[in-house]
C-alpha cells in the first residue's frame, strides 16, 4: 500500500490539497487526513480516510506513521498570532510535533518523503531589499522561530537519510475562504473576502504595507511539486522560498474596486493594530523567486487572479 | 547574592572563563561551575563552587537555576564529530538541555542574562565568499543544526523578555591545551600542540584548507564582553559572529616552523580523513568581523600570537 498523510488535514490547505491529490494522476492507495478535530471528508473517493488525533499526545506520531506511509505533508501548526499569545502551545505543536513525526518516520521506515510547510514568517527585522534563499532567518515572532527550527530539523534528518525531507516556505495566502483565524495575516484575506460577501472588514495595517502573496491554487500546486521533485534537485539544502508576488494593501484594494465597485471597497475600514502590524511588517515584501522557479515551482500572474480564483471557486459556495 | 553559572564548567573554556572572571573586576558572590563530571576548582577563591550534574536528567536544569542566578554562560555541548556519530545524544544535550535551561530561567526569574556559545558550524554548504551576520545558516552537521536551533530559541526567549539572551558564534579555537577531543576541528589544535610537545600529529585535511580561528584568550574576553553589553546594543537580534582570523593550514605550519624548527614541523603528518574533511570544509574560512568589532568584541592580531599564547600559558604546565 502507498499511503499519503496530511496533518492539518481538516484545515483549509489540507482539504484543498486532498482534493487536488485525488484529482491528480499521483499513484496512492490511501489518503489519510488527520487533525485535532475530525477532518471533513472532501470527496466520495474510497481512498480517503479521516482521523481525529491530537498529535501533541504522547505516542500519537508513532501511531500515525506506519510501514505503509510513503509521503507526509506536515501542515498542522499553531498560526502566528496564536503562537505569539500561547507561547507553550506554539512550541509544543510547531516544534515538538514536527520532531516527533520525524522521529516516527526515522524509526518506522527511513526515507519517507516529508514535506514541511514553513513560512515567510521565518524572516524578520532588518532585511535586505531582496530576500533570497541565502538570507539569514531572524524571526520576530515565536511562530517564525518555531518554523525556522523545524526547517533545520527536517534538513538534518534529510541529510542523515532518515527522511526524504522537503521544506517549502509559504507566502501569505490570499484569498482564504471561511472565517478570520488567529494568523496575524488573517486580515489579508478578510479585506477581500468580507467585502465580496457584503460584510465589513478591518485592515489593521497601513495601506502602503507590502505583502508577499500566493493564491491557494498556486500553493497547492507547489506543495505537490515539492513532493515530486527529485532529491538531488535541491542541491544539499532542502528549504525553498515558494514563489510569490509583492503587492501593497493599496494595490489589493485597487484590484478589488476594479473588479467590483466603490461600495464594495468602502466596506474596508482601517483600524491600526500595533500587535498585528509588528508581526506582519517584520515579514519581507519581496523575495527573489529565481531558485524556486528554476526548480519548477509556479507563481501567480498578478493580484487580479487572486480575486478571480476566490470568486470562481469559493464565493458561490457561501453566498 | 549574585551568582554566575558556567555549564561545561569542567571543560577547557569553562575553566579558563572561570579564572578570567575571578581575576576580573566583575561583581559576583558565587561562581558555580557545573559539568557532567565534577569540575576541577580552578582557584582558591571562596566564591567558586563546583557541582557534578547531568543536565540531561529530568529536573536538573530547574534545580540549577535559582533566584540568586544572575548570569548563565551555557557552554556545555556535545562537540561536532561526537554529535554526528551519536545523533540522539547530540539533540538531547545541544538542543533539549538548552531549552530546559531557558525554561528554568523563564520560570524562576525572567531576565537572567544567558550567554549561549554557538559556533561557526551553523554555516555550511555553498557559502558566499564572505559570510556575514545576515548569511543564512545551512549547517552540514547535526552539531551545526542543533546550535542554529539553540540560537533561534535564545533569541525568541530574549525577544519575549523571558531571558536576557546573547548568542556568540565561536570561531574554531586554537591552541586548545590537553588531549584531542571529538570535535571535527580537534586537529586544528593538535597540529600545533603535539609538535611543540615533541609528539606526532595527524592533519586530516588539505594544507590549503582555510580555517577561521580565535585564540582562547580572545574568546574568553569576548564571552565576558557578550555578558556585559547593553541589551539595546544588539539591535533586535542577539546573535553575533565573534571575530576571527582566516588562516590556511599551510600558514599555521609556516608560523610553527618560524617559531621552532624544521624538526618540529616534520612531526605533522598528512592523512586525509573524509568524515572530518566533510564537516570542517563545510565551515566558512572568512567571516565579516565588522558588526562584532563595532560591538566592541576583540580580534587576534595574527596566527603567530596563537602559538606564543599557548607556549606562555599552557606548554610549561605540561612538559
Amino acid at each position: 500500500m502507498m499511503q499519503i498523510i496530511i496533518t492539518g488535514g481538516g484545515g483549509f490547505l489540507g482539504q484543498r490539497l486532498a482534493k487536488a491529490l485525488l484529482k491528480s494522476e499521483e499513484a496512492f492507495t490511501e489518503l489519510l487526513l488527520v487533525d485535532i478535530v475530525e477532518p471533513a471528508n472532501p470527496s466520495a473517493d474510497g481512498r480517503v480516510k479521516c482521523l481525529q488525533l491530537d498529535l501533541a499526545q504522547s505516542g500519537a506520531a508513532e501511531s500515525l506513521i506506519t510501514q505503509n506511509t510513503s509521503v507526509v505533508f506536515h501542515l498542522a501548526a499553531i498560526v502566528s498570532s496564536h503562537a505569539e499569545n500561547d507561547f507553550d502551545l506554539g512550541w509544543k505543536i510547531n516544534l515538538d510535533v514536527t520532531r516527533q513525526l520525524l522521529e516516527a518516520c526515522r524509526h518506522t521506515k527511513p526515507g519517507i518523503r516529508f514535506v514541511f510547510s514553513s513560512s515567510l514568517a521565518v524572516f524578520g527585522g532588518d532585511l535586505p531589499e531582496t530576500v533570497t534563499d541565502m538570507t539569514a532567518v531572524t524571526p520576530r515572532s515565536s511562530y517564525g522561530a518555531q518554523k525556522a527550527m523545524g526547517e533545520l530539523l527536517v534538513n538534518d534528518y534529510a541529510r542523515k537519510g532518515l527522511v526524504d525531507g522537503r521544506v517549502v516556505r509559504l507566502p501569505t495566502i490570499c484569498v482564504r475562504p471561511g472565517k478570520p483565524n488567529l494568523a496575524a495575516s488573517s486580515f489579508v484575506s478578510s479585506i477581500i473576502r468580507e467585502p465580496l460577501q457584503g460584510e465589513t472588514a478591518i485592515c489593521p495595517v497601513s495601506p502602503e504595507l507590502a505583502l508577499w502573496l500566493s493564491s491557494p491554487d498556486t500553493v497547492i500546486r507547489n506543495l505537490i511539486h515539492a513532493a515530486k521533485l527529485e532529491e538531488s534537485e535541491f542541491g544539499g539544502w532542502r528549504t525553498v522560498n515558494l514563489p510569490g508576488i509583492g503587492v501593497t494593501v493599496n494595490q489589493m484594494l485597487e484590484s478589488l474596486e476594479k473588479q467590483t465597485d466603490a461600495e464594495t471597497l468602502a466596506r474596508v475600514k482601517f483600524e491600526p493594530n500595533e500587535a498585528i502590524n509588528r508581526i506582519v511588517s517584520s515579514w519581507p515584501g519581496t523575495i527573489d523567486n529565481s531558485r524556486a522557479l528554476a526548480l519548477g515551482f509556479q507563481v501567480d500572474k498578478n493580484f487580479d487572479v487572486f480575486i478571480e480564483q476566490y470568486r470562481k471557486q469559493d464565493l458561490q459556495q457561501i453566498v
